[in-house]
């Protein structure tokens, strides 16, 4: 159990912030590395957080009219080449089957065997394979809009990888769609991009802000892509998805055609957008805090955690009893329209111990329930969003009738934090000098923690986004939506320019 | 639309069942082959019924105590080589990773480059590289059991390929358990098996034979495997799926040890599971007739389809506003515990035609409405496990309060047909000639409908077991675990025996 004013994940935030991500991923028992080069195992705490995800942002898509579908894990090299951008962004990182079996080298071991006459690559993004069905159910503009969305697992080989943030497979969903025309199609990658908003705003309690990538940021292949992009509190930015305008370079390449209303055969325009596992990562750095995980609660695999103290078998037995019963009407309750998920931690351990376990994996109230709570019938009550020794006595009425509110009330306050924090280091910066300061580490001890967002000028030139990357290690993070026509001078070579947009040093 | 007495679906199941399968499938557009070798694409209609079993049978998992996770789909060779049975029983179908990215080939093409250091295979089942990650989680009698499961794609290399009963890949759940003793292992391997069958029995509405697997049809590393047999309207025999004890194999080969309750280091038991896309096969062969599929309401992505009839516009708006209401008052209703599913089908065709589309879909309950039927405020209804032109009449009031009782009629229905049917095809035989009579197809036009199950004795010999599989292309389905103790003679050989097994050819 930590001591007054000790904190339970070492190192914290402010003292190494790379390695605090990874003590809370570890203290939560979410998730770890496996054997296999880059590849994470997701343990059942960090899945049931996904599955969570998952079925709430896939009540979403069904109500935008998406079905789901499922598509070969493999796409012939043949396929990929079709696309030119899209595979020179894509080939550098791909797993590469070449074999269809093994069998004995004569040494006691087994030797590649079976050589394909075409390779087969593990899809890094599913656009080329999808293509081709697509190319086969679209005849007519009847067979439009086609809106489909793919749950899978992604293979890209990354060099330095990160649990959740960035490993070789990751989880995800991809949506594919077919228009009739231009306008459709963008009006589907802009409702993507908000469904996906709404997603972190209300479920994930996760501020974002939405914009487009520059040129040199963009999904290879796509005409435009539109991002969400979040702050953490390291002041970095992390992508949370991405939603692509595809023109008909997919359609060209894959050949999917349609005939049109006045019965000419035309090409089709396309859509794609995805959020991944990458998420939790995302979730875990906006909330998380110096006692690990802190959950919204509506991705949380439980809502409330019951302890109870008890010193003797007789005690323990009542207490059991009473627990029992406020379980059972709590299992009545609905928070965002499902069951509240309540588990009691009957465990033969200390009771301070339980709670601090309970605390760092996020879970957003407590209950310690014993005898003397019994006798006044009440419980005691501890929330994720308050310092762990901040506890209400609370009667048990009480604390049906309002439990629904108290967990609403966590949600609202997790954002809102996380939103001051965004918008506390969020900055208009005219100036290159400031700007070259501000995101200079001031304090060598902590070199994570300095920065932010900054809405400056520029002038739309690749030449100037180069320059900064380089200097700064800084990224347009994107073209925000909402950014107002208001003239200025490119923060980098001081060229007339329309707009601001977000520079931020990203994950 | 089909005409009287003609069936939707050609050629019939008397005609060529293998051909009318591959055809139900098409009519019902559940899947399609894919450009990639033996890989199908699961289109729509069939992954929203994989949706439901999944739903379904994770919540079954999850009651019966397993939670999920999720582990890498590459397996390193070396891992692989850990068990030799298992090694020998997979190596010969597996994708092999070599390559980590494709670069130019200086010819305009990509060649495979970054040559792996050691060879990934693609997960063709997950033993191995979870027991790498068991042999960490678990240290103490006290971490067990562990009951572990996992939703996932996994690849085996089959030569010959047929839309969700065989392919290259499947989707599938495994579960793998951990335990402190052999009798709490064989306990888990038992009640994953009757979770199965109960699945089979209340959601697909398939009987299930349940019994265990000779030596030589037992899971590559397995001490024993258990099995759920099924029979198609071919009267061959489908394997719904298995659960294998494992004993000590797997434990030795990742080294999965724990400190026991006298605080000595000890081997752990383990246990694993599955069933996969698979099932859907089942599900069309066991139930579709010659108008297409036939699906049990608790997995039917539509319970309700409702057509609106009307011959002008305002026909059709009065119409749309009665079904509108209707359809709301449907929404409040639950079928085994989820809401019912209803759709109107308002699209401009015959309703003729879109009914007929509905029937090859399988929707277990098909409403029409016309003006007619508004005035004496009824529905027309029509029920898949009925003939096509079987209607009748109903009040709507009768309707919203019977409609749950009717899918759970209809669900009873297709169960007791398919029992019936195994039931009139199951044999006990004891004369040899008469057992080789059976399995001969005795019409030349028809030879795949023939045969069912045969239990006959067996002495336990693989000579025996081989020898029939030779002559006949008959297997050892199962040990039956309800056999009986009875003495008789092999059906082979005529050594003593002391049980009937179950005979038949199989998918």
């Amino acid at each position: 159990m930590a001591k007054q004013g000790k904190k339970a994940i070492y190192p914290t935030r402010i003292e190494n912030y790379p390695e605090w991500y990874q003590q809370v991923v570890k203290a939560a028992d979410m998730a770890e590395n496996s054997d296999v080069r880059g590849c994470m195992v997701i343990k059942p705490w960090g899945y049931a957080i996904w599955e969570n995800i998952q079925k709430n942002l896939d009540d979403m898509f069904k109500e935008t009219g998406h079905v789901n579908a499922y598509f070969p894990l493999f796409i012939p090299k043949s396929f990929f080449e079709k696309e030119a951008e899209h595979v020179e962004g894509f080939a550098k990182e791909c797993a590469v089957v070449t074999h269809s079996r093994l069998e004995h080298d004569g040494k006691g071991g087994l030797k590649p065997a079976g050589k394909l006459t075409e390779e087969l690559i593990v899809r890094p993004t599913s656009e080329t394979i999808i293509g081709a069905s697509f190319s086969k159910w679209v005849n007519s503009y009847r067979d439009l809009p086609l809106l489909i969305n793919q749950w899978a697992n992604v293979v890209r080989w990354e060099m330095r990888t990160r649990l959740f943030l960035r490993t070789t497979e990751f989880l995800w969903q991809e949506g594919h769609t077919v228009h009739e025309t231009k306008e459709d199609a963008l009006e589907e990658t802009y409702k993507m991009l908000d469904v996906y908003t709404k997603f972190a705003k209300e479920y994930l309690a996760i501020p974002a802000i939405k914009g487009e990538k520059t040129e040199s940021e963009k999904f290879p292949g796509a005409v435009s892509t539109f991002t969400f992009e979040t702050m953490m509190q390291d002041k970095k930015a992390l992508q949370g998805g991405t939603s692509h305008f595809l023109g008909l370079n997919f359609a060209k390449a894959s050949n999917i055609k349609f005939q049109n209303r006045e019965g000419k055969e035309e090409y089709a325009w396309t859509t794609s957008w995805g959020v991944s596992t990458r998420l939790i990562g995302a979730l875990i750095m906006a909330h998380s805090d110096d006692n690990g995980l802190v959950l919204p609660p509506k991705i949380a695999p439980l809502h409330i955690v019951i302890v109870p103290i008890h010193r003797n078998e007789e005690e323990h037995r009542k207490v059991l009893n009473f627990i029992g019963e406020l379980t059972s009407k709590i299992k009545h309750l609905r928070y965002n329209e499902e069951k509240i998920r309540v588990k009691i931690d009957d465990r033969d351990m200390r009771g301070g111990e339980k709670l601090w376990e309970w605390i760092k994996k996020g879970v957003p109230v407590r209950l310690e329930i014993g005898p003397r709570d019994i006798e006044s019938s009440s419980v005691f009550l501890a929330r994720r969003d308050k310092q762990p020794n901040e506890k209400q006595s609370m009667n048990t009425d009480d604390f049906l009738n309002n439990i629904t509110s108290i967990l609403g009330e966590i949600h609202n306050n997790i954002f809102e934090k996380a939103l001051n924090f965004q918008k506390e280091n969020t900055k208009k910066i005219d100036d290159k000098e400031e700007f070259y300061k501000f995101f200079t580490p001031k304090n060598k001890k902590n070199p994570e923690i300095h920065g932010g967002f900054v809405r400056s000028h520029w002038c739309g030139s690749s030449k100037c986004e180069e320059r900064i990357k380089e200097d700064l290690k800084v990224t347009i993070r994107c073209i925000p939506l909402d950014a107002e026509e208001e003239k200025g001078k490119c923060i980098c070579c001081e060229k007339e320019s329309s707009k601001r947009v977000i520079f931020s040093k990203a994950y």
